[in-house]
């Protein structure tokens, strides 16, 4: 058995997040481990290192298999594109003994795109939350900067699974006004050891109301204190969201603290 | 009866093409016609600037309707957005006597996006097309740059309804590197009087093939001098491409040679 690692890029539109569900319930895990077996003909399990929600998208998850494969990795590659849906491609796939995705990881990026607009614009409803007011991102930014370093983020989200603390660091966590073709658009990219559920779009939903004025930068941060998920408002919806990185310790180092639980 | 002109975003994966076919085949048109007859009760022709092919997108489609409407326009706006399907929108709407979508254009703009990637990627598969090789783009811009000016462009296309000369007037054609959260992206932008029947989609192709080195320059520019259909290659895929800006002289002005067709 070869413990293989990879890159998955998809477009969660279609499916009910990462994690493998029942029957009838699409899962981005479920969709990988069924082109293995038909690649393979063996039963695999994924391991993924972050659990988007239903509709997350991703850019850069990376995944973690054992496979017992006769031939070289790019052929595996070929095959397993060829096999998986079209929302779904491993964007490359090495050989990594002893990898796990989500126990190495040393910190996860997400970004979530925010579109402004009078009018709904088509071609980015996949993946953008389109907000027609416009957005003051300089107190949106200062905001988003509180969040930075070691905190209790109770506020934002509950940890997997009911297991663990709330302490989470914080590396980065600003927006970014971009210009698109589809007009003015605002991008929110956030890294950490590691996220509670739902976190991400907690957090998001929250700045936008500091965006729109509804929240003063003293409520957000008195919210964010108080260490009460009751405090945080609505979810920011799904389809704007997309884990854009996760970062590893280079091949071969090993962490202090090594197969640490982080979610 | 009230003149309007309006702008129209779409995400063209679902329809087979700007215009209105028969029952069963979705179109653009038949779509912005069927929310007018259940917004007003009124059967209503939509005049389009552009006739994009299926699969094609639109940002900046112009279209005409004439309507007895007893409101304002922008509850006629409101209500127009919430009638169309999610991947159809106006993104403003006016009233102007006598504007003919068509015939008053002074240009139009279409984009063409191209990603450089070795794999698929879910997420930009609805608006480009992915070239596994590298490209080089100082070759497609010097060959891209031969189409300016007014020339015959039989090579690229025919006139539409088979009616009409094949000479245009091209007033930009270049490709331009773009940095995006998917990788490399090459985008090229070609602004015209008209285009011909599939004249974006010819031209990109056979720009990509010098791109990738199966064409030189002198092969291009003499298959574009032959003035020739049979001389082009096959036509860039659908999804790429969309219709970004159509041009008019400011409302009120009178254009020279108003109500000749241009398509």
């Amino acid at each position: 058995m070869t413990r293989y690692r990879a890159t998955v890029a998809y477009d969660g539109t279609a499916y009910e997040g990462w994690q493998r569900l029942s029957e009838g319930h699409p899962s981005v895990q479920g969709a990988l481990e069924a082109a293995l077996q038909q690649v393979s003909r063996q039963a695999v399990e994924v391991i993924g290192a972050g659990r988007t929600d239903s509709g997350v998208h991703a850019l850069g998850q990376v995944i973690a298999f054992e496979l017992a494969w006769p031939h070289g990795t790019d052929t595996l590659l070929k095959a397993l594109n060829h096999a998986l849906p079209r929302d779904i491609a491993l964007q490359d796939l090495t050989i990594q003994d002893d990898f796990h995705p989500r126990f190495d990881a040393l910190s996860r990026t997400y970004g979530y795109q925010v579109a402004m607009l009078a009018q709904r614009q088509p071609l980015c409803l996949r993946t953008c939350w389109q907000v027609a007011a416009p957005l003051d991102l300089a107190a949106m930014n200062a905001a988003a900067a509180l969040l930075i370093g070691r905190h209790d983020f109770a506020t934002f989200g509950s940890p997997p699974d009911g297991v663990g603390n709330t302490i989470r660091e914080v590396f980065a966590s600003s927006w970014q006004e971009l210009s698109s073709p589809y007009g003015r658009m605002a991008f929110y990219t956030v890294t950490a050891t590691a996220f509670l559920r739902h976190m991400v779009r907690r957090i998001v939903w929250m700045l936008v109301e500091v965006g729109r004025g509804r929240l003063s930068l003293d409520d957000f941060q008195a919210a964010f204190l108080a260490r009460d998920l009751s405090r945080s408002g609505k979810l920011a919806p799904p389809q704007g969201l997309t884990l854009t990185e996760v970062r590893y310790p280079p091949p071969g180092t090993r962490r202090p603290g090594h197969h640490q639980a982080h979610h």
